[in-house]
Order: C-alpha cells, then structure tokens, then sequence
C-alpha cells in the first residue's frame, strides 16, 4: 500500500514554522506497518493544490492531507479537494450544529464563517473533532483514500488516532492480502542502537514480527509490529514479543508510549512515598527542570541547588572547602558531597548530584571535557560513578541529566546503577 | 522567481527524524525576496528521486536539495542528479583531497566508499564544505539552479549562507528585474505581533522595504528586507531601516542573527564584570539551565536554588517561615525575599526569582492558575510585579524563565522593567 502525506499552508512554505506533522503521520502510519513514499507541502494557492491532489490520486492509496481547514479565507482544503474530483459541496447539518455547540461551550457566538467548516465534498464521510471547530474529512477517490485534518497538532493526533488510522486499516483489509497489525513503542535508555539489535535481533526473524528501531538522543526507542489474521491474533502475538523484549532488556525499557522518563521517575517516586532533591553543577538546573515539567511533581519533588560556583557548593550544599581545594570540583568526593548534602539539608529521600565539564573549555589532561561524576545519596549509602561522555556541550548536559533520573527510578526498583553501555566509563 | 525545497532520505519518510532543514532553507531565501512553492521529501529510491528532480526542473528556478551526499550505499543524491540530467559522473580531485585531509585531522584513515563523495556530475560546480566530508553540488540545467547540500544541519546551514545564497541571489540578478537584496533577523521580546505591526507599520510602506514578522514564543523576530540597485544602496538602507526599527522599540530589540537571550545577557554581565544567582520555584531549574547553555558562563553565573518545596526556601534561601505562612508561596515578599536571599547568599551582583502557578492544577480564587511573581534583587533595591500568563505549563514556565532573563539584561543597561506588553499584569 503506497501512502504519502501533504500539508497546507503558507506559514509552511514561508519557513515560520517547522512541520512536524508530516513525521507524526508518517510514524502512525508505520504502527499499521505502512510506509510512507512521499512528504509534500504546498501554499494556500488552488492550482497549486489542485496539482498536489492530482497526483497523490495517481500514485499513491493513502493520502494523509493537514492543514486548510479553518474558517478563514485562506483555507481551502475542502473546497478544492471537492473542486479537483469534480464533487459538489454540501452542507452536513450536525456538523453546523457541532461547530455552534463548539462555541456555546465557551459562551462565544458562532461567526458567520465558522458556517464554511460544516460543508463537504458529495460523497464524503465527516470525521468529527471533538477538541477544535474544523470536522475532517474522509474521500474516496478509485482506488485512493483521502483523509483531510487540522493544522494544529492537538486536532490532529485525536483525529489520526481515532478516526483516520482505524479507517486506513479497515482500507487495507478491503485489498488483497489485508491482515491486522498492532505496534507498540518501547522507550529505552543505556543501550545503544547496534547493541539492542545484537539483543534482539531474532525476535522478528519470523516474517510475522517486525522491530523498529529509532533513535531519540539519548534514548532509544523500539517498535515491535505484528500481523496476525485477527484482531486476537495479532495482540497475542504483540503481547509475547513485548514481553520477550522486557524480559531480555529488564529496566532498560523505562517506558511506553507517551510515557517520559521524568513521568516515570514522577510516578514511581509518588507511589513509593519517597521524595528527592537535586545539586547540579554542569547540568545547571536542568535535572529540576524535568522533573517539574510533570504536573504535581510538587508532590515528591523537594528542589535544590544550582551549584555552579564553588562558593555555591560550599554555602549552600555544606561541601567542605578542603575537599574542593584537594580533589577539585569535578571529583567524586565532591559529587559525594554534593548529593548527601543537598539530601540531608532538604530532608528528601533520595539526593542526586552532577558534577563535570560540559565544555568545549575547560578540560585538562587529567580531567578532559566531557568527564562527569554523577551521585545518588539515598538510605543505604551513596553511589558515585565517573563518566566520560563524547558529546558537545549540549548533548552532555543531556546525558548527564538522563542518566540522573535514571538512578532515582532504578533505586526505586532496587536495581543496579548501570553505566549506559554505549558511553564510557572513566575512572581517573 | 519560483523557488522549492527537496529533501532526501528513508529516514525522513519513516518520521524518524523533523525535517527542519525545509523551514531553514526556506526562511534563508525569503531573506533574498524568493518564496518557496514546494517542499517535498522523496526515499533514497533511485526512480522517485528522478521525479523529484524532473518535476523539479519543470516548476522551479531554485531548487534546494538536502540529504543522500554521505558515504554510503542509500546516498544517492548527487549520482541520481546525474542520472536524471543525462551527465556522467567525473572526478573531483581538490575534493578527494579535502576529504582525505579532512580524515588525517582527526588522525584516520579515509575509508573507500569516501572516495564516492569526490565524483560530481559533468559540468556541475563543487561547493566546499569546511566542516564535513561531503561537499555540495551547483547545476545549473536550463533555467533551473540545483543546489545539493548536506543534510547534517549544522554542515547545511554554513553551506547555505557561505556558498549557496550569493549563488541564489547571483542567479536571480541574471534574469530580468533583478536587484540587490539585503535582510537582518531583529529578536524582540516584550511585545506581541498586532503591536509590533501597529508601530512599525509605516517602515514598510515603501515597496523597496518589506517587513517580515515571525512569532517564535514567547519572542517576536522581525526580519526587514530592502531592495536596491547596487549592494550599496541595499546595505544602506538596511542600515537606515533596522535604526529607525531600533529607536522606535528601543530595548525590546535583544538580539540579532543566532544571538539568543541568554548569550546576550551573558556577553553584557561578562563585559559589566558583574555576577548572578537564580532561586526558582515554578521555573524548577529552567533559568539556571538557560543561563548554562552558554560556554564560559561560570565566569558570571554563580548558581542557585531551585526552591519548589517551602522547605528549601526556608532552609536554602532564609524565606521567614511567617512570610510563608502569612502570605503563601506565590506572594511579593516571598519573592523578594528569595531573591534578596539568592543573592547575600552567593554574593552576586543580581538575584532574580520567581515564584507562580504554572498549573494546570494548585490554583485559587485569590491565585489562579498563571499567577506568577518575578523578582530581580540589585544594590539599589528589589523590584518584584505579578503577572498572569495565560498559557499552559509548559509555555507559562518559558515565559516566566524569558522575562527574568530579560530583567537582567535590562538591569544591566539602566532600563526599566518593563512588563511584556502582550501579557497580562496582575496585582492581587
């Protein structure tokens, strides 16, 4: 099945903004173990997508097409679409009553229009929004599925989920050779790609199993695919590799899904009842910044300290200034130091502490730019760990803040501090 | 001049990646005048890419190719555009050189399949690249322009900037009507579009100037754009334009080109001598990370206290439990006092906090969600304002870290503390 995806829009063309929607649909696409061959965008202009509508009708099946559909002058989606097939447009009464209920909602008066978004190509099945004003839309032209969808990626993601992918399944399994296919994506952290394929590799040796992998610095993620002739079938087959994969992998898989590694660290520590605090050096604050992205965090998530300066790693964190004088900033004393004190002056269960050199400056023989100590202070004793992460500034700083949380979570689970295994492991 | 943006590889089509490359390319050529028509990925397959390059040549005068110039067997690119033109492949040898001395830098060897990255079609021009192994491509076929560049954004966009848009811009003064473009990128923030639209609206009255306006939030970027007979006259009036932009927003403008906010705070408290600290309740961490993504910015950073728990601005920043207590969290004193406290505690010149409701949960009648106070402590006093953002977690977080990055630039230049004009200021 040959599927291709087009958006619309002048903002698109103009640069205002970066399309990640095409890589969004492409990527649930994939879930029904669909490739995508083509990614278009075009202006607001007829003929030009008059153009894009023609020839998606004549080489591909699926035509995932966002964008256009506002009530302004400018979106022209509909229309044009009815225009290129030579369809009639009209007038689909619940979704006028939908569009006015929409603002009823939030006490405003419908706009005259508002009125626009409620007609439709003859022939099409209406897809409804139940978070924005714009219905979608659904053509079949010959052998071609149309799916038109909002621009804004909130609208988008409910209606592809909901409405678009159960329909492009259904159109598959019209054709010949239509069987059920269900994915999953499993989000891992500590293993690089080439290592997991050696791990996993004869998982989706059968023709029926197929592994996906893709890299999310510095996460990788896996999406196991099965076919099966039923609904059952495939979801048994997805169930036993998913599980075949956790048990090969153990915690390296933090999640699933939607799922970040700070709502998985959030979760756990909520549930365990346990609270954490952070000291960052190199990171500077953004090890707390993820942990507060997650809403509530507020619950488990005590604070710290930014401990850029020495001054502030003394005044703040209690580390002893001989200890800095002796062993330098970037050392495990001192990551020691700075996890126990920042744990014991909060009072939280768990501390965690960066100390290292980001760079591009600051390196030297003994301690070259991308060494890092990371610490977790906790109840049983603090474990520390010196990394030599080769990566520019920003992507350290990452990694260091990854492999932080992922402590906290595997100290939760009672399990082993392990050291990422793609990354090196310096002991100076 | 009809310009498109092509970009090539599986990866893009598997939405493995966000192809940001297109919006760059194609907000790079607005700069010269020239708006995009079509952007389009193809896979490295052979046949749709001679399409992709035939439609190309039948639409355009500028087309921007990107990806499928690396060493492999799926980069296909240049071979391809051969290919689909009629011409043979010829070597290279500067360019063999390079990418074996470009090898020998790093001390290694070149691998055989490099060699592939010397070969260029009949005819073509070779664009170097300085800071990758794979140079780009100039060919002109009848009247359209084709540019292959790397994919690597960062070997992308000097290439684009160095070697590709003077060609552009060269290629354009050829054809009829062709003059002299020069353009900037100004960043504001403090102030919204319709605003911004409504002050500068005249500069662009002029058919030799236009104004472009693009949201990039929480800031505004400006790009104006003159046209003259010669570089002098468009150089000069560009000079003139982005003056009269400067008098009339005066410190609204923070930046201009790649300068971000917090590089320009940084170079102003480096070139001041003067020092900050940061104690953070809703942001959890997000100005310290800011303000550490700059190299060398320990020499003016000193550090602070992520102060989520009241606990940790009790014991980390000496906030009086009454104040607490009497006034809550999210109240004037409490922000004063973590800001003075951050200070006397590090001994920095600037402390700056803040202290909200990021929500979507934790608000009142008295304090709804959005509410935040920010609070700058300098030598001549403490200036704190309450606002109410009107945004979600995570935006009201980056505007909230934004205006407090912003106040000490402002601090550092003398001026006042202006409240973002687009956004709401509160005072309970």
């Amino acid at each position: 099945m040959s599927a291709e995806v087009l958006t619309i829009g002048d903002e698109l063309l103009r640069g205002e903004i970066v399309d990640s929607n095409k890589s969004y649909l492409s990527d649930r696409l994939l879930s029904l173990d669909i490739e995508t061959r083509f990614h278009s965008s075009v202006r607001d202009d007829p003929a030009d997508m008059v153009d894009a509508f023609e020839r998606a009708k004549a080489r591909s099946q699926i035509v995932l097409v966002s964008g256009g559909l506002g009530p302004t002058r400018d979106d022209l989606t509909v229309e044009i679409l009815a225009q290129a097939f030579g369809r009639k447009l009209v007038l689909h009464e619940p979704s006028l009553e939908a569009i006015r209920a929409f603002f009823q909602r939030f006490g405003r008066e419908m706009a005259k229009n508002n009125e626009k978004q409620a007609w439709f190509p003859e022939g099409a099945e209406v897809l409804p929004n139940p978070v924005g004003t714009a219905p979608g839309t659904y053509l079949r032209e010959g052998d071609t599925h149309f799916f038109c969808m909002p621009g804004v990626p909130s609208e988008l993601y409910l209606m592809m989920d909901e409405q678009v992918l159960p329909r492009v399944a259904a159109a598959r399994s019209d054709g010949p050779g239509g069987r059920v296919v269900r994915s999953r994506l499993l989000r891992t952290f500590g293993m690089g790609e080439s290592n997991l394929d050696e791990m996993l590799g004869d998982v989706a040796k059968n023709g029926d199993v197929v592994l996906g992998f893709r890299t999310a610095f510095p996460d990788n993620f896996l999406r196991p695919l099965t076919r099966g002739d039923t609904a059952e079938a495939a979801d048994a087959k997805l169930a036993e590799v998913v599980e075949t994969i956790r048990e090969r992998l153990g915690p390296m898989v933090y999640g699933e899904g939607e799922q970040t590694l700070e709502s998985v660290v959030g979760a756990a520590l909520r549930e365990a009842g346990k609270t954490v605090a952070v000291a960052e050096s190199c990171t500077g604050g953004g090890i707390g910044e993820r942990f507060t992205r997650v809403e509530g965090s507020s619950g488990y998530f005590l604070g710290g300290v930014v401990a850029y300066a020495n001054a502030a790693k003394v005044e703040l964190l209690g580390v002893p200034e001989a200890l800095l004088e002796e062993h330098g900033a970037v050392s495990e004393p001192v990551a020691r130091a700075m996890a126990e004190g920042v744990r014991e002056r909060l009072g939280a269960d768990f501390g965690v502490s960066t100390t290292g050199i980001s760079g591009p400056g600051g390196g030297s023989d003994d301690k070259p730019v991308g060494t890092v100590w990371i610490a977790v202070a906790q109840p049983g004793g603090t474990h520390a760990e010196c990394f030599l992460f080769p990566f520019d500034r920003d992507r350290h700083r990452q990694v260091t803040a990854q492999v932080a949380l992922d402590w906290i979570r595997r100290a939760l689970l009672g399990e082993e501090f392990v050291a990422p295994r793609y990354l090196r492991t310096a002991r100076p």
